[in-house]
């Protein structure tokens, strides 16, 4: 992986403190903006969330943040009023050492659902953590780690664009392997900027991502309780206000961040052997087509015969059949690995063996639905369905 | 498994004709009514759907049927006109041999998609499954055996009620272990009854049952293309029509026939170890509940979790999250296995150990969801999801 950087005026840091067991894992992450910076936040939609995105919500609308502080290994959800405390707790501890309100830091916690926060053990990180904040890519990088859980690798995007003349930077972090389905904004991310941004203009930009990114990927479909993505945008760049031209050109580089960062999530799946993008084209609506693309990506069956290496464009049909969009089967043509399966309501003649052969050898599969009912589309990624993801998520230890 | 007994009038066979290649398999079956039978039909809901299905769409407003022919190992599904042509031709070949209007036989298919019906095979298997019929049980399993594609037993199911002084009898068969999804009248499922109904009645009471089993199934929640459920009334049991109490007795006796049914189904679920009853109860609405129950038994983190013998209730909890239903987590509690594990709100004291033991011994799992919003209930079933289940669909042979 290329060497990623912070915008100007963020610092982050990550490390051990003993949320989890293993004292080479990381579990503890600080992104801090030198001055205060416009905010968004999206989150889960699920009505069981976990306390820091209650306490998220509550603080995201005064428009500025200073930090984000996130811990992994334990998610601090469902664990009522006592959870709550600890989440404001540990914003608190981290403001009196950086030096602002509680707050202007937002908080994050990732792992197991229903455990009390290990209190000690973040004690004992905060100074260390602050301590360790730094621009440099390495500490971006140990930011990055410390957020994960079965992520295998940590996940980092960055653009670079031209705003008013001046160079503005977009850097981004998530995490997510598994529990990721549509419908929010999946799992934990927070981008950087230091691009000049109001908090309307930060949460008008982070939705348009969003909506792109992590709510057009999906592993199993299943909605977590911690789902955050957290744009902060402290305007160290010193490049003004985006509007025109420069708005669409910082919009393409938040959407491509959040995009990378998205795929990055899929192509660490748990247990997944492929990574499947679906193009679902010419419906009436930009809706109709994501139900769609949704509820292929959603189907055990069509990720059962990824796995397997089958272009069994049945179930991928099938699916889009129940997907809630009214269409006849003649309004429908379908492309596996840009190779014409079914076109037009029925299946023609193709080299399945040769396909069979693409599918087996590619980590990257292409599905491609045409309907002849409109001009919207979506794209959406997810993964296959295998024997080792279903023993990952049988046979882990709790 | 007990021997089962069609009603009065009917006359049932099954045998081998060749659409699948080996020859110890039966592939067709025939019920026929000896009079005209108010009839009804629920059909998948899916935009692509079998050629059967559409014939039978056609055919069920008319009121009465003479008999159903169904074939395993072809579903003549996305076979365009000429599978309408041929699921016609299916139809008129039977009606011929059996003395009736071809508009006066139903016809399912179920098996592979996107192939055309072996009618040399079809053609030589109908003299001999009309000589076939007969009204005994072994004729009637043998018609069981005939519509099974991936299952591993056949699916029957029988109730005997008094109607106004006399004997009634409801008996059923389903076929199905896989693309089982709800939303729908579930797979291919002929119920038949010597009770005197009018098609009107009929399409009341099959819908009723419908929705309190096949629609309350899911093995990995993908609708299927060819999915149908026929309910036959002949009337030769000479028990008028029923009203009252005895209409109820009579509902009763097809919902018993159309759950156990259901039950069947899931119980043979592709790769199953588990066989999991979900209720939920407590909500404002049948719906409520009814989605709730949908997303846990749809979640791939919930069967895994049944799947490893792991009492995971967040995971549980999480999916009733997203469900679209409103609600706060202090309204809820859960049991397994009639444990409880989480209460109003927050995770509750017991076991893990022996909770997690009785999953692991016992094939029956329990999940019982209480909600505070109301009275409001329902009972849905599930299987878990294990690598057996990936392997069957990732390594078939097409």
């Amino acid at each position: 992986m290329t060497q990623q950087l912070l915008p100007q005026g963020f610092r982050a840091a990550g490390l051990h403190c003993g949320v989890k067991a293993n004292h080479d894992i990381f579990d503890l992450s600080l992104f801090v903006s030198d001055g205060p910076a416009s905010t968004a936040g999206v989150f889960t939609q699920n009505k069981v969330c976990g306390a820091p995105v209650k306490v998220c919500r509550q603080r995201v609308p005064r428009g500025t943040t200073r930090a984000v502080v996130i811990n992994s290994g334990n998610s601090n959800a469902c664990t009522g009023d006592r959870g709550i405390e600890d989440a404001k707790w540990m914003t608190a501890e981290v403001a009196a050492l950086i030096g602002c309100e509680a707050d202007d830091v937002l908080v994050c916690s990732t792992g197991v659902i229903g455990r009390f926060l290990p209190k000690e053990a973040l004690a004992s990180g905060f100074p260390r953590v602050v301590a360790q904040l730094s621009p440099d890519s390495q500490s971006f990088l140990n930011a990055a780690r410390g957020i994960m859980t079965t992520d295998t690798v940590p996940k980092q995007a960055t653009r670079e664009v031209q705003i008013n003349g001046r160079p503005v930077r977009v850097s981004g972090t998530a995490k997510g392997a598994a529990m990721i389905g549509p419908n929010m904004a999946t799992m934990l991310c927070v981008i950087m900027t230091d691009a000049t941004l109001s908090p309307a203009d930060c949460d008008e930009m982070l939705r348009h991502a969003v909506n792109r990114s992590f709510n057009c990927i999906s592993v199993e479909g299943h909605t977590s309780t911690s789902d955050s993505a957290i744009l902060l945008a402290n305007g160290r760049a010193n490049a003004g206000f985006p509007t025109g031209d420069a708005r669409a050109i910082l919009q393409g580089a938040i959407d491509a961040v959040a995009m990378d960062l998205a795929m990055a999530i899929i192509r660490d799946a748990e247990g997944a052997d492929h990574f499947v993008t679906i193009d679902v084209v010419g419906t009436r609506t930009r809706d109709e087509a994501f139900k769609i693309a949704k509820e292929i990506a959603d189907s055990a069956l069509v990720k059962t015969a990824i796995t397997g290496a089958d272009p069994n464009w049945g179930r991928i049909i099938s699916a889009a059949g129940y997907a809630g969009v009214e269409f006849r089967e003649e309004d429908m043509s379908l492309w596996i690995n840009e190779i014409p399966i079914y076109k037009d309501g029925a299946p023609i003649t193709c080299d399945l063996k040769a396909l069979s052969q693409s599918i087996r050898t590619n980590r990257d599969v292409s599905v491609r639905l045409v309907f002849t009912l409109g001009e919207a589309s979506v794209r959406y990624w997810t993964s296959d369905l295998t024997a080792e993801y279903v023993r990952l998520n049988a046979d882990y230890t709790t």
